[in-house]
């Protein structure tokens, strides 16, 4: 995937962390995308909801499970989320057979996919994600997460 | 705890395990105690829910969001589950708050609780369990997933 789009999809999971910021969630957003078409979508509604579940990719991912009565992802998705998931999100989108994760900014202060991408090379799931790329727009995806947690301690 | 209690609680995970049995899932159980009391109970249910993060922790403990309308387990919960949690539910489980986790029996063939078990105690992340126990009536626990997966197989 070229560049633009990544930018694009990525505004686009933006836009989502947006609406979670409005509904004072942290701010986090993730779009799904086969073939150049977004197939889910999903904000972290965490305190919304009152689910412990309830982070942007899960959230998408559920909406997508609901919709199309299966609990795997098609095998063309790619997974846009503003921030790195975390450990509870990675083992969603492992247990989803997500192929590509794409994600914004990472948080040094939880163990996320990074940390756990030695074991998914070695084999250690059934599943291997065949693309992981971060950083992308990764300024932006950092910024409205520290904005919003500015504003949390203010 | 006493082993006592500890037999019994798992010994009712058991028999949820059980039901998911029945329903045609990988046969998995969990209970939620609190002062000897159950505040929730989950059986894995991806298959029937069509949901990727259907697992018998998470089901239980949206069970209890739900009921509460909290994120949050209960300070003195105790969480039994027949298998050793998966990645993405020792996540959830983190995320909960979860005091104490007991379980059955491992599975060896995916990374879970105890792989991630160094990097708790290492403080990476924002919660640490006080306590994990495994091997809980474990040849048992063992024992309904082996037929279940021999029943598959043949």
């Amino acid at each position: 995937m070229d560049k633009e789009l990544l930018n694009r999809w990525m505004g686009r999971a933006l836009e989502l962390a947006q609406k979670a910021r409005e509904q004072d969630e942290i701010p986090i957003g993730c779009v799904i995308v086969v073939e150049n078409r977004i197939i889910s979508e999903g904000i972290n509604l965490r305190e919304t909801t009152h689910k412990t579940t309830a982070h942007a990719e899960v959230v998408a991912l559920e909406s997508y499970n609901l919709a199309h009565q299966t609990w795997r992802l098609p095998e063309e998705s790619w997974v846009f989320v503003t921030a790195e998931p975390c450990l509870m999100c990675t083992g969603a989108l492992l247990w989803a057979r997500a192929p590509r994760i794409v994600y914004g900014c990472s948080d040094p202060r939880q163990a996320g996919l990074k940390r756990v991408s030695p074991w998914i090379e070695q084999g250690v799931f059934d599943h291997r994600f065949k693309e992981i790329q971060g950083g992308v727009l990764e300024a932006e995806c950092a910024q409205i997460l520290k904005d919003y947690f500015k504003t949390k301690r203010s």
